[in-house]
């Protein structure tokens, strides 16, 4: 989140008169984050936060909006957008596709304890069951086929040894997929600045603009790599255990999803080295990114290829 | 709000594998009100209130339970009823229709300075913009229809002065009526006690389970009442004017409105005298009510056929 394209005051008390939330009283633009440009709004009757979308093609986002208002109907703290007067979400401002969403409160933790990553563990399975019943389907941006392609492109640029762990992870890959699991709408980015802590609670999940239809167990290994991983790259046992217990719990893994995990803890890893990449190697043209380091997440890579600790541990 | 029918962890617990909210932490009974059972639920994911219907029919709960849905999807802080796996709102808990709605945060202030009867304004005049396009119909269930057949129930318990002015006020309401009024769906009880304050912003608007549709200056009138009167029921004018022309700000108000203002003050406030007076001496068998004093409204009713504070100030 950041702000690329700017709003003003009137321009935005203007728009507001298709809402029923009262008066402007403040407008402050928020500086981070990578795709879209976000701002808090307040008015009279309440909070908010502004989006204004600007890499995301306007078709694909009425998928998103909805996917959110029907985990906020469903009672999880995800951002519900607002409808205004004509009871649409998405209108336009300052020339690009806009959306109000409610403000949710808490902080992010980047050095969750175990009893935070269970909580994690229990929402991401509470998201998945609420989503078992979403209507709209849009495949998973980041899924096998953008991978494929996106190693086509990225390779070239890469050392040796890398292209070398490339080719062999994308081999592995191919000869893993197969064996049917669980699908349903996945967030795919439940990164830990993704989750806001009010106390011991969760006060909010963001950020769904990288959601789609995939494997849940696929979003189950890219929500352990980033929360339950050492500054090493190696997983954390603990957290690992808390975080994938509480999941189960909720929605019990199925005897195909046990055996996948290994190789999905490396698809997962994969996805990430490779947006990383991208965004290195081939910055696109007028795109403000933020660029990570993607040797995080090849170191990542080349230790989930070691053992890692059980889906579900045994007799469970 | 109170506790006639109890609930039990156990039963809880197993209701709530219906939802994608996790597993029950909490259960707390909540020791207020009158209508229905009442209870604070904490679950591993979130905050919830459960609501237990004692008394409304279960075929008018969807009109609330949607409208409360439609107002919260407009960025509005209602408690928005939480949709089980099954997209439903509606189920069954200890032999009662039962909801879980979203537990909203503040407390009610029953001695409200100037600036917070401004925000009860404008929240008001948001819940009537956002309501204009909710689809569902139900009547007031508390409008003129109820009052003549209430009056003509409590009429035979009242002493002879109280009589006199009964008949003079119905006989005045019926000369006042004619003129057309905007309709639309009125929330008809916001009283302080159902709006909770989050510091300076309202956090809350509950109890919704008078709503329906009628004039939108009837909920004016039945605010004004409560919020802007002095203890000896005279209206405040500096309140009443906070409150009035926040109000006008968001939806101005229209010539027959301001025409027919001091006429709505009484049929408000005879409302509230005519209900007290029917729980006061028609108390209903079974029903658990915290009777209140008759005698505020019959008093407030007396004082509004003085001059009151105008809708609308000259010039605006």
């Amino acid at each position: 989140m950041s702000v690329f394209t700017p709003v003003t005051s009137e321009a935005l008390a203007d728009w507001l008169r298709r809402y029923a939330i009262g008066r402007l009283a403040q407008l402050q633009g928020i500086s981070a984050g990578v795709q879209n440009s976000n701002f808090f709004v307040t008015t009279t009757l309440g909070r908010y936060v502004l989006t204004l979308f600007e890499t995301i093609p306007r078709a694909e986002l009425p998928f998103y909006l909805h996917l959110m208002a029907h985990l906020a109907r469903h009672g999880l703290p995800v951002p519900a957008p607002i409808a205004d007067r004509d009871n649409e979400y998405l209108g336009t401002l300052s020339g690009k596709p806009a959306v109000l969403v409610a403000r949710l409160t808490g902080q992010s933790d980047m050095t969750p304890a175990p009893a935070r990553c269970a909580r994690v563990g229990a929402m991401l399975a509470g998201l998945h069951l609420a989503g078992l019943s979403y209507g709209r389907r849009q495949d998973n941006p980041r899924g096998a086929a953008w991978r494929s392609a996106t190693a086509a492109q990225v390779r070239p640029f890469l050392p040796a040894d890398e292209q070398g762990l490339l080719d062999a992870e994308l081999a592995f890959q191919a000869a893993a997929a197969g064996e049917e699991l669980p699908e349903g709408v996945i967030h795919a980015d439940l990164f830990r600045d993704n989750i806001l802590w009010d106390g011991e609670h969760i006060g909010g999940v963001i950020d769904f603009y990288f959601a789609g239809v995939d494997a849940l167990l696929f979003d189950v290994a890219v929500t352990v790599n980033d929360w339950c991983t050492l500054p090493g790259g190696e997983l954390d046992e603990t957290r690992t255990r808390a975080l994938l217990d509480a999941y189960h719990a909720e929605r019990p893994f199925t005897a195909a999803e046990r055996k996948a995990w290994p190789a999905m803890l490396r698809a997962a890893a994969l996805r990430f080295w490779l947006s990383r990449a991208a965004d290195f190697h081939l910055p696109r043209e007028g795109e403000l990114v933020l660029v990570k380091d993607p040797n995080e997440y090849r170191d990542i890579l080349r230790l989930r290829a070691r053992a890692v600790p059980p889906l579900v541990e045994a007799g469970r």
